[in-house]
This record gives C-alpha cells, structure tokens and sequence, in this order.
C-alpha cells in the first residue's frame, strides 16, 4: 500500500519501549504469503504479497512469512522486531498452545509431523508469534472490522477449494477442543458423494471448488460439452479457479450451471443445520467462490437456507465478507493483539 | 419421595428471610407435570407427578403446575411460597423474558397465543419464576448434576416423539437468539422425508417417534407384517410408546429393526454434523427412546457418528442421561438457582 501512514513509536506504558503499537498478520496459503500491519484501530499500515515457495521445506516456508512480514513492516515505516505482536493464520492443523503446524498438504512441499512456525519465527521476529487457523481468523477479522460489526454471534462460510468455516458466539471465537467450525464437512447425504476428506456426503463434495472440478472433468470425458475447461486454457490456469466458474456461468454453461446450483442447494441445507442448531445473527460469506461470485449468490444462498430454517421469521441474513482477500492477514494480527471489542 | 429430608430454614443473608434455601422446577410435559424440589447441592427434598388435564385452558394448567409445585414442596417440607426460586421447563416457543409460553400443542387444549405462564404462576407462589425450553434445562441438569459432570462443553439429544436438542459451551447455555438447539432439524437429507415441523430431510423425520409411527402405520397398511401394533394394544396405548418399540426390537420385528436402525444411521449423521461444527466434549442422550433403548443404542449411534466425523482421533463418547425423566424438573429447578459452578 503506497499510502502507507507510518505510526510513531509510543514507548509509554509499554513493556519494552522500542515495541510500536502495531501487530504483524500473516496469512499462509497455498499459492500466496500475505501479510499486513495494522494499528490498534485495526487500519492497515502496510501489506504486502509474496508467492509460496514451491516446494520449500518448512523451514523455507518460514522464511518467506519472514520476507513478506519485513516488507510489509517496511511500507508501514517499522521493523518487524518492532511489532507488539505477530499473529499467523494457516491452514492444516494447528496447535494454537504448541505453536506448531502439521498435516499441511499445499503449502511449500508439505508436511504432516508438527513443525515450530511459532518458535521459529518469533526468533527472526524477536518476539511472540501467536498461530491459528486461517478461516477462523478471517472469520473473527470479519466480525470485528468488517461484516459482522454490527453482531455479537455469526457463522463464516469460505467457499473456496474447500468449504471452511468459523463461528463467533457472544463475542469470542468458538474453536471447541480446537476444531470448531468444520461447516464444510457437516453431512448433507449419509452416503453420498466422495469428500476430499475422503468421507462421503460431506457439503464440501458438492460445493468445493476442488470436489466441483473433479466432477467437471469426469462429465467432460463422458462427453458433455462445456465451455469451463476452454475458459481455464484461455486465461492460462492448470484449475478451474473462482473466475472461471463466474466467466462460465456468464456464458450460461449448461454443466457449470448445473454444478454450482447442486452446490448452493447444498450450502443452503448445511448452512440451515447450522442455524437450527446455533441461531446466530448472521452468516457471512468468504473464500475465493463466495467474494468472486458476489452478492447475488449470498442471496442465492439466503433462499437455498429458507425452506430448512426452524424459526422462518427469524432468519439470519447471508452477508458477504467486506475485508475480501486481506481477512486472513487481518485476522491474524488481531490473533496478536489484545482484545478491543 | 418418603425419605424426603425436610430442609432448615435459613435466614442469614437472605433479602426475605422467609425464603428457604431451596428451589422448585417443573417439568410441563403433554400426559404429566414433574415436580421438584432441590437443594443448594442439587439433591432433590421432595418430588410428585400429576397428568396434565387433558383439555385445560393454559389457566387450568398453571393451576395443575402449581397443584404439583406444592406436593412436592409438602415432602420437603416447605410451602411453595417458601422456596428461593420457581423454574418451568416447557415446549413450545419460550420467551424467557417475558416469562410467556407460545404455540404449545400438545399441552392441555394447546394455545398459540402468548400465555403469561411465569406471571400467573409467580402470583400463586408468591415469587419469581423462570421458564425455560423443556430439552435445554434437562440438558443443562445432565450438565451439572449427571452425564455431563466432568465437562465443560457438551451437546444434548433428546430421543424421543420429536429430537430435540441442548447445548452447554464452556459452561455456559447456548441458546443463541432463544431458538439455539434444534438438532432435530439438521437436515440430513436435502428434499428427503417430510418432518412433524412440515419441512423435508430433517433427522427428527427420520428419527423421531411419531414420524417412525407414521411410517409404520403406513407398512402396515401396505400389508407389511409388524408385531409393533399388537404390543401396543397388548399394553393398552394409543401409540408406539418407547417400551413398545423396544419389545419389538426383542422380538426382531423386522419393520422395527428396519425404521430404527435408520434412525440411528439419521441420528449419527446429524450428530456428526454438530460435532464437525462444534467440537464439543461429549454428546449426553435421554428422551423417551434414549433412555428406554439405553446404553447399547448409545455405543450403535456413537458408531452411527464414526464415519463422519472430521477429527476421528477426537470423536466424542456418547453418554446415556443419569437423571432419568427427573432431569427435565431438576433442570427447571436450577434455572431459577443462583450458578454454582
């Protein structure tokens, strides 16, 4: 952000006077690092994007949270031995007391025993570094700087490759025994379709990105005609991303029409249980599906919920994430902050 | 209870000093009124059951409340204007701020307006009164008192005419915007079976009692051969009552077997669903069929939940209720209580 405002440095009442008052968010996906600076009103000082290392080890992946996190720092006029605090959002599964990640399948070469990120960056940092997952930060980013500002309880939805989730309740992020919010694998049909997770009947096997495109290409080499793979070519991606399906949709595609109906009614379903069994105020779409196709199928979704919501007059708004691709980043820096709300 | 052990009336501290240190709770079912009285621990002083009047006006039924509330006041000792607090559990809408009771249908005449249940009956014994939905305060009883003791998160599912539902996080009710619970209507099969509530795919319209009833009748008037009804005219009930359907699971009666092992199936994809979202310590089953079919049904729907759950190192015991059809009056009890734990 060229507009950076760099914040001065207040040394009052702070432990260690050369600490700002601005906290570090990282946000590691399986393509990009991003990363932000925000101050304690939750405005963005400085951002930055980097691409993941391909095929890096672990200790590479943390390299490159480094760069991008030094960078960003820079745009806002700081160091990141100068942030209060450094907050990461991941995917895969994350041990928030530990600090450690495993079980992650697309960022650098993969990894499934629990790898330090915390301890490992906090020594380039100099300071704590605080680890959560990335949907439930990008949930709580929401719900403090953007969509859900005006409620105490609300429901994310990412749809995205997969279908993520996270749930605010009274204020505080609801994690459970630490994996709270798997809205993507509540079961829509016992017996259903092959899940990425490898069970069935899961929302995610008909609204992921990942499952819709496994089902594209099987009809395709049955011999159903579709424009999605063309369009895929044409703008030089090896998947089916959240453009191509908007592009195919457009142009009216007869199979990805038919897909991401079959996927919203499923959302719809899922998303109603959720609500039968939470009665939050609101549900607030994210990921790559929900921001790129826009409005106009949160309110595809709102419908797809009604005919399975218990109390109809009470029905929760579908609102779309407002922070849109720096969520997660966001999310992780308040990770590290301490609480305003 | 004859071994009632009559409180002291203590008058330190207490703003009335005539108030003793005990609490009455009411269970407001469809055929009886459960009432009891507990102590500060949660033991029970004094406890009676009375049928509902069949076809009273909500007047005539708050009067029977009241008729229950002092028997069971008597055995303990006490006068029902004695007792530090009076809570109702009850179906229907509750709105626990009003004190009021809406849309009960299975309760004396029934009603649909708000009936101003807690006002009525605080004038007959003098004091506040609470109300409350009839599964959450059972749950929230199980909670402090009995299967769920040793946590701090858990889910209730009420197995019975309907599937209702309760949740506890971190020590806390959930009820959400007043409606949280309903864990009989997760969908758990998008344009399925049609549900009591007059929705379709809800587990409790594959689970419930009177859907599992209505399917029966229906075989058996397709000419399927089903024990199920001659026990029931055997033990002189108008309906499949839980003891009919378990005598007929001895028997293995195959339409039986047939419409409740789908319900387990229904049961442990719904259940899965909540605990993928939730992530909450145990998951507590009572109700009519719960408790009736006991801790085998327990340990087949903790089976039922396996093949679904995301974090299957993590999944969940399923515990059968200790406090037995009490639990609905002791949990009554304890919202009218100062918290303890």
């Amino acid at each position: 952000m060229d507009e950076a405002t760099p914040v001065e440095v207040e040394a009052t009442k702070e432990p260690s006077p050369d600490k700002s008052r601005a906290w570090g968010g990282i946000d590691l996906g399986g393509t990009k690092i991003e990363a932000v600076i925000i101050d304690a009103s939750g405005t963005v000082l400085g951002q930055t994007r980097h691409p993941t290392p391909g095929d890096g080890s672990p200790g590479d992946v943390v390299k490159a949270m480094y760069g991008a996190l030094r960078e960003a720092a820079r745009a806002a006029g700081l160091t990141p031995q100068q942030l209060a605090g450094v907050g990461v959002g991941a995917p895969g599964s994350v041990d928030a007391n530990g600090g450690t990640l495993a079980h992650v399948s697309n960022v650098g070469k993969g990894w499934s025993d629990p790898y330090p990120v915390a301890g490992d960056l906090g020594d380039l940092v100099e300071g704590r570094v605080v680890i959560g997952n990335d949907v439930q930060v990008a949930v709580a980013a929401e719900y403090r700087l953007g969509a859900g500002r005006p409620y105490r309880s609300v429901l994310g939805v990412w749809w995205g490759t997969g279908v993520g989730g996270g749930l605010v309740l009274d204020g505080t992020p609801w994690r459970g025994r630490g994996a709270a919010g798997e809205i993507g694998h509540v079961v829509v049909k016992p017996g259903g379709a092959r899940c990425g997770c490898g069970r069935r009947g899961c929302m995610e096997a008909y609204a992921g990105r990942a499952s819709m495109e496994r089902r594209a290409r099987k009809a395709e080499r049955r011999g159903e005609k579709t424009l999605l793979f063309e369009l895929m070519r044409k703008k030089g991606r090896p998947r089916l991303t959240s453009s191509v399906w908007a592009k195919a949709l457009e142009h009216e595609d007869a199979l990805a029409t038919r897909l991401i109906d079959r996927a919203v009614m499923m959302l719809g379903a899922g998303l109603a249980s959720a609500i039968n069994l939470l009665d939050v105020e609101a549900v607030i779409l994210g990921g790559g599906l929900g921001t790129r196709l826009g409005p106009g199928f949160a309110d595809r979704i709102h419908e797809a919920m009604a005919p399975h919501i218990f109390v109809p007059e009470r029905q929760p708004p579908v609102l779309l994430a407002e922070l849109g691709e720096l969520s997660g980043a966001i999310g992780a820096a308040l990770l590290a902050e301490p609480p305003m709300k």
